[in-house]
């Protein structure tokens, strides 16, 4: 990650660290002198995948910079337990400043890196691809779609413009899916048309009609396997709905194209690491 | 929740929705007629405490508006498996572009209250209050801690500006305890000064100084007992670090006054609900 | 067009009026009193398709609001030299300083619309669709592409993250088509994936590699013919570069799914038309 | 133009390059490695007036940065069909982003500063001055009279701020030419008192009431040769409406002070250019 | 003051707020009751001209909205000692987190009405109009423009982009008085240009150049009215710096033009006003 | 004060300068060549506490930049009549165009700042301390409470954020002292509890209730010493209210802890200073 790859990363950096500062950092402007000089690293406390470091220095960026950074564990390698990610040294003010937002984020984001690869990890030989959903916390919806490459799988939609995804409801709106996949021809070119069906008929329907991928909602490993088949490769094809790191793989070798998971961003949880001044 | 009760609530929704919609709700325009009237309600899948239902308001409000909105379980009420939250009614489109942010929000700061309410059952009768930490989402703070004050607890500080909280860092930087105590007096004085410490006789340093608060840094019952002895009302006790759901309570008979966890910000999960559209 | 139709209308429009009026404006302010009540109607001096009142309308409430505001001929009808568009009366302040900023926009917009309407006539009947390309101009793309529907074509690509189009510098960076298709499999699926040929074997190797969709650059209607036959439906054809007035209609013979010009964007000139205040 | 010629031009560059990434160059991504270096240049395709080399510039800027740019033929100069405009080196990512909003304001403001020359070359040697209007593009306003300066022509108002010009509905609503300007007294006295007239009857009016300079609007070049000899220098005259390539000159050879044209902004096409990677 | 007289007044208003309430009025929030009616009413406890109710207003409505608000001395009128201003009644939360910013902004902006009317009743029945500068608090200029035309006086330029003030310092950039008056003949004609002057030949040269105004820098009145003979009504002239009450009606019997004075906004004092609650 | 001390210290000032030149500085663009480079100081015209620098450094920069900037006078010394504060040499357009805004920040900080140290000088040798209050300018809030520090005095709350100070109108509402800071303990335990009272009826029902501090509303001298002895320490009390230079003194030996005037920022008037291009 570079500060360029997420747009308006900076931006949004600045917005979180103001969100903590408020009006201003009153302990350490009171206690730290403003010209005392400190060295720290963040630490990992159990073993984790790493993502994020660039969000965590711009957090301190924004809380006064001037701080040297030198990474030791980079984005998508896995830091031990015990093990320095990132060392930096400058304004002690910056330092702890900067701290609690930076490590908010890097704790989160890593978090879904984490969780990621342990289901990448699962179906790894298998042909089929892990994505995630628009189940992300509002507000880092880019930042944790990022953590989600870092952890080794690809991302579905980045919001409801870059993707057709026709549910339920807009079936049910449309009065069929060969109406609604109709009428989503409509739509830039550029943007695939995926339709959710809950059965086989749906799967036909939706392939007859023209969709580029069909989304197959909350099916068995079984009922996948079939669908697989009948498609013969005529849409791509994604699992969803009820995927668990005990049953990927399952779905996985089916020879489904995409599993999606909402729990990469939604139930991540935060890891544990700490930054300490030295 | 009034819209007033967060600064820049409905200002920070917008963005939330922007984030999602982007260039416009692709599938939803092409499909569903700028005139297709709907109704929907949002069903609890478990049972959680409720927070957040104004934000869920604002989602939609920002996805297009016109919607009636009639809620059944208002924040910080029970919603039992089953149960409908809110009924809707209104534009289609307002209601499927801005269901999925809704749901975000709403999933994560339930999850955030129920969390807290089941930590605040557990200290029940004694006079002990829980606290959160800054330890919450970037971007959600203030909803994170209203959904805190949702469940029953009550917040520590909104940021670095609302409190002075005095670490080992700070007290490093200064030399001791009653260095740093003393130069927290140059700050607004509507502001208390409280210090971590790891032991009593940093317990003992701080009360000497004049510290307004004491944070208790990873003690056990036993030492939060001695400390709270060892006090004697002369300053506000806050134990804090290792705080579990199965110790919670013996550091609340401690007679500490407050109890701080970071698990109710940064380890709740989203509750499980969905919209349904009738 | 309603507000909601394009993504922070609204908000762009303020900007727009705030650009014209500045501190203030002060002929206005001067020489009409504020309790002045005035009636207008915007005047078609030739004939042209309407697009962008809404727009328009939003000028008018950025410059002071509270008018009336009845349309005669809406968005995509055609209005005759002569015609009165819409009629409006209210506050004379909010005329007279919304009007050069409303009729900005909607002489553009109305241009856009009746060029790519002219277009469209050429082609009907084939099976081909006429859509427009990203040179738009900055600041305008979300109200142009809205005028490009409202004269029958349909948008390609709102921007770089709606869709995927490797053009010949994304080639010679990975080596061969091939490889760039192969490279593209890694984003999010919902996209499809066009490549850009220059000849005949770019085009085999485009479908070989898996593309999606074919730009056909600067081909003549002959070379697009051979490559809808070569293609046999294996990919979406878009023919582009070089296409006018004159021979849009022999590419549409052709049998290519698209047609995309830069010109109905780039060279539609300000439609005439005036605001009078009666 | 350097940047801090046009207040705000970096943000609004931002924003115009911002309006075409959106949530990321999907393509560029995904096909061209991080650390690829390119070289390229932009090359006129006819024969034009430079002008918007630094919005250009900013362009880059914002979609990455860390670009060489190396002018040949800067603002103001002409280019010839084949030249070389600027030369740039730097990482492909950066050029292959930013390159297609960077040719749209190009070609735009070059298309202007050409037009605005063609006009300026046939009114040579007299004392007339060419002055734009405020029939500009929305949002480019700024950019579009800075080309216009380029062109050789001088600015009329930038907006209803920065001068008085009483037009018919103005003085209509006040009654009289007189009364008008004696309104208009009351504005911020360096604001000069501009009226638009119809006839030798306004222009006397006009001038008897103090007006600082007369608009004649849609007169032949006759009329405006009588109001000249009327006027004896008492007032600023600016000749407006119905002006062209081919009348300018009879106009400007009437002695009057200001020619002033909306085609300079509202009709001129974009140039032919291309950047070419290297 | 209509809330549109001002460009942006909503919006500055809601950030003076904003810096108020910051995270929130927790006092407030805390001891008054969501469901509080209160009514209020703004008295004079001195005697002074009114400025700056609408601004006012806009402050309650950011603190919250819901009000009933009713003028009994609007602005341009005397407030006596002991006057109501104006009552409200509504949403006491409102009224009391509103309270501060709405009286700080009355306050000033009155204190500067009321010492423009105190400089302008001495020059009554003289010619000479009282002119303002750009002495301005940083943040406040239209508002604290508007409150000097509330006290009967009338604004000089409200910034640098205007009106031409050519000074000292550009004179000496220039090389002469003459060469910089030619030079400003470039900038957009609806902007007079006016020059300071230190002396009769200054003034002199400035008229033979053209100037449309001419400042006179620190001119005793017998000089300013040498001034007014040697220009012949050949140029405004302008009498600025060492205006004070005292001396300011000699001035104006000179026969100048305007009078400015950097004191109506620079050393105005806040009046004194309260909110009373009833 | 460097640019992190006062957040969004760089972004104010760029608004501030922004307000000021508007559309550009016509004149200085007119007359003074880009390449023209110049030396200039900030002069005191009178003996003042120099406060401010930072923010008059930034108000250069976003006005063009490129200056050497060297201080003689720092913030919180004392600048002689005559004395150079600052020396400055570059771009003379940047000089010109920067020096209204920065001048007019610059003297009215100062101004606080100078009118502070001389109540501060008062008090001297007692032990209270000078506080502030929130009658400041809107938009200025931090930087005055900046100059107010420089001037020698501590800040009261920034805002209604960070303390608790229970009004009268608060006590109306909650119907008692004793009931309203009863509720009061719900908020942020960060935020010490202040309640004014009127007379040590109020002060003693304030102490019993758990009143970290008491600010004493209008009271005399010797009503603040009677209110010192009856507190024995409890509370922190603050005398308020009719507070001058003439008395400060009799109220700093009462032994109050605390003395706030509003006149600190509400009164203080604009330094005499002023800019030189040598």
């Amino acid at each position: 990650m570079s500060e360029h790859t997420i747009p308006n990363l900076r931006h949004s950096v600045e917005a979180f660290v103001a969100e903590d500062v408020g009006r201003g950092d009153r302990t350490t402007e009171a206690v730290v002198p403003a010209d005392a000089i400190g060295r720290a690293r963040i630490e990992a406390r159990e073993r984790f995948v790493v993502a994020g470091l660039e969000a965590a220095r711009l957090c301190f960026e924004a809380a006064g910079g001037g701080l040297e950074w030198s990474v030791e564990v980079p984005d998508g390698h896995v830091a031990e337990a015990g093990a320095t990610i990132v060392r930096m040294s400058g304004p002690l003010r910056t330092i702890l400043t900067g701290e609690r937002t930076a490590l908010n984020l890097l704790a989160r984001l890593s978090g879904v890196a984490t969780m990621t690869s342990t289901y990448v990890e699962r179906i790894e030989g298998t042909g089929a691809r892990l994505v995630d959903t628009r189940k992300t916390t509002p507000g880092l919806r880019s930042l944790e779609k990022y953590a989600v490459t870092v952890g080794g799988a690809t991302n579905h939609r980045h919001g409801l413009d870059d993707g057709i995804l026709i549910k339920d409801n807009h079936i049910a709106a449309a009065g069929s899916i060969t109406e609604a996949v109709y009428r989503a021809k409509g739509v830039p070119h550029g943007l695939k048309v995926e339709v959710e069906v809950e059965d086989l008929d749906g799967l036909d329907e939706a392939i007859a009609a023209g969709a580029d991928a069909v989304l197959l909602d909350n099916m068995t490993p079984e009922m996948v396997s079939d669908a697989v088949m009948r498609a013969g490769g005529k849409a791509l094809l994604e699992a969803s709905g009820g995927i668990t790191l005990e049953n990927v793989r399952s779905y996985a070798e089916t020879g489904v194209d995409l599993i999606s998971s909402g729990a990469l961003t939604l139930s991540a949880r935060a890891v544990d690491l700490a930054l300490e001044v030295e």
